[in-house]
């Protein structure tokens, strides 16, 4: 792909100054331009980058006057940062992979249906009296199983597994290697020390709008259902156990655990690493830290915690410029203790 | 899948006190119980449920009385727990893939043998020398190397990979995206700061019962064999390093990680994203707590610990009362120190 | 694979003291010798073994001479370790998969390259415009997308996933069911608490003779690149976020989570699951423990931290052993407060 500075600005209703015909192919941080890409100038923190970079255009707001020379063509918009914003979403549309229709060999169960303008690629799996939504991209070598519903829009990326029963909503995106519906793990102990099965017969739900990274795990319900509301964000390599419910507009960083029948909160932020015991509820608008480790209710909403096991976060930093210096602490007892005889 | 309350009860040698021709087409906890499902009430702190449910059928026990009005049928049975995990396993094996047979395209090599009443989905990949005993369900787009063994009644969900000189046992279930058999992180530091591969030429061994969760990957041995023992219950997302041996009958968590040539005992549980360092052996019947980090040895059978570096869990829980008020602490050192001068 | 004791001793220029004609199939330690396999002693602290072992045949120093009667064969060697070093990378390339060619069904899109001496397994797809290099072996069931580069001799294993743009140097290895290029997470915070995503166009650049463990997970950058140096290790089920970049030769265990744009140091040592935030950076030869949080830039070259937050590792273990101690710290302090009254 590649285009103008000329077909650039008519596209961002910008004005030019400097060559017009000087060709793009990629866009770029300031820090990191070079020939062929275009970047963006809003933040005056970083007006120094303008004067080196190797960037072919930059695209900056009306006001600005360069206090030096610059050698790349300057395109001035209304706001920059909006106008750079909705280049890189233009440029994903362009780029992206525009394939529809079923690509051969694939196995699609003659009880399954597909919507309109799907693509389904190569080696993909479906299977029985599963329905694909329109507009719905599914990537090769993913696995749909029965009785499963893809709602409009969504994507499935390659390798993906969506198993039985699941329920994907509208403009759903599934990463690479993800897997919903595994089983529930729940075993019953058995006198002789060994453990029994428990039969994992309930589903997962994702609602509109979620994203799921690579290589999560969503395991489906003992009975009922494991609950992903409209809006969530996970990140990769994430555990989402049986039975459990996460609020709507909640974010996850990657590498959290969440243990089977944990109810988390909407618009909860998670870090990465951090782990929830099973059974606890999240309150809406909770912070949980890197690590943290939860291993009981939050009811307090908006509460921030970190640590293993976890506590407010102011708390946690003053305990902890404490705990750093226990060394010294405890000399100063041990000096007290001799002058006390 | 549907059935009338007369079936059920008659299936579970039970008397219906309401409609005997109502249908029921799911299983549900007594607190989501909704038209169409069958729930149960054993546990008497349940009991207010009871009145409230929406489910169409309730098993109870024969000495049960209500003690308001309710809309649910009943079903009196000598015990309703069992009798409700008898239902849970039948409508498991009813709505469970009866699919038998090779679906293609799949590829099975000339020398691979494949026993009786086997199913193969389409994409799968089965390499040289490999044997596949009776009754294995190999679900589609997984891969078997070569040289692999899976004994009778082994059921490999979709995109599992299972690497060469691999065996498994009889019944052994291993979820979507779990890899058996990758090779062994081994490096020698070179002197010039590079790392030379070591060769991973051993294998794993899964002996019988065991259950392997989505997305865990577990590591050939350098030489020997990797070993998980008969009845061991993994969750997802766990990493389990070249030549770790895992008791009989151990259960870990989700997240967990067991780093090179370490050997836990029989009848552990570990808790979710608890790290092993290498080299290090675990005690049979030994609780490590979530998160925990374990770097050296547990002698002592059934200790529990938690904390990293890891330590008794009720010691754990004293200093961890203490350690949250270490800023408090602090100031009664200082006012000590003041008093003192 | 099976060859005499006459044939080893020739590969490695040996001398043999026993039985020539004895047969071998394996290798294994010197403590798990078996009928069959050849083994090695080097070190003089496992000596005793050599007596006991059921081991085949030994390799042994030429100056080695045996305090008691043995059943193995020696091998006499100049130095039994790189002997038996020597012996495993000859044992490997014979009994690894020799297969080149293009298995089918594959799908290899008309406008992508393969070189010289290629395999490519049954179900692998490779995308547009993809140029594979020489002597690569993708195994099968592995996605290869749009765009993508692997140079020569790299080694792509069963169901790995490659993405659009994603560039592979020399001697690549990747383990079954890793991820290259996922989408990077970034969302932006909208007024009515929902997010939109950001585009992630960037990619993933990994350069010659790095290793990728099982179900790792490497995204590609916003704008710009991923970057993955030369000899870098990667064990299994790490994340590597957008924009990250890892130093050449740098090693990292199993499970650590390395966030959005930071940056890692060559010759650096992560231990198993440790954390890393985003938009740092870590200096040269640093070594982070197991399950370390890292919070802020390590500035200074050789650092070796613990904790979480982590600092330095031998601080760490002082304030380690008074944490341990807190409750008996804590009465010290108040027999010291009914001393003062």
């Amino acid at each position: 792909m590649e285009f103008t500075i000329q077909e650039l600005a008519h596209l961002l209703g910008g004005e030019i100054k400097g060559n017009p015909e000087d060709r793009i192919h990629t866009i770029s941080k300031i820090q990191e331009g070079k020939k062929g890409s275009v970047t963006f100038l809003s933040n005056p923190k970083y007006e120094a980058y303008i004067y080196d970079t190797n960037a072919t255009a930059v695209i900056v707001n009306r006001g600005f006057t360069p206090k030096k020379d610059l050698e790349a063509t300057l395109v001035f918009v209304e706001d920059a940062y909006v106008a750079f914003s909705t280049l890189l979403d233009e440029y994903e549309r362009l780029t992206k992979l525009q394939k529809t229709g079923i690509e051969q060999p694939s196995y699609i169960d003659s009880t399954a249906s597909t919507g309109e303008n799907v693509y389904v690629g190569a080696f993909t799996y479906i299977g029985a009296r599963t329905k694909i939504g329109n507009n719905v991209k599914i990537y090769p070598q993913a696995y749909i199983g029965e009785e499963v519903e893809i709602g409009d829009n969504s994507i499935i990326y390659a390798g993906v597994k969506v198993n039985a029963r699941s329920i994907l909503g509208k403009y759903v995106t599934v990463q690479s290697g993800a897997v919903i519906g595994s089983e529930g793990f729940g075993f019953a102990p058995q006198q002789d020390g060994s453990y029994k099965r428990i039969p994992q017969i309930g589903q997962v739900i994702i609602k509109d709008h979620v994203d799921v990274g690579a290589n999560t795990t969503i395991d489906c319900a003992t009975t009922g259902a494991t609950i992903i509301e409209e809006g969530v964000k996970l990140d990769n390599l994430i555990q989402i156990a049986h039975n459990v419910k996460v609020g709507k507009h909640t974010v996850i960083a990657a590498q959290v655990g969440i243990a089977g029948s944990t109810e988390v909160g909407a618009h909860c932020q998670i870090g990465g690493q951090a782990g929830l015991s099973g059974h606890i509820k999240i309150a809406d608008k909770t912070g949980l830290g890197p690590q943290a480790g939860i291993m009981s209710s939050i009811k307090k909403e908006g509460a921030q915690v970190l640590g293993a096991p976890a506590f407010d976060i102011k708390d946690f930093m003053k305990t902890y410029v404490v705990f750093k210096k226990l060394p010294q602490v405890m000399k100063r007892i041990e000096q007290l203790e001799k002058k006390l005889g």
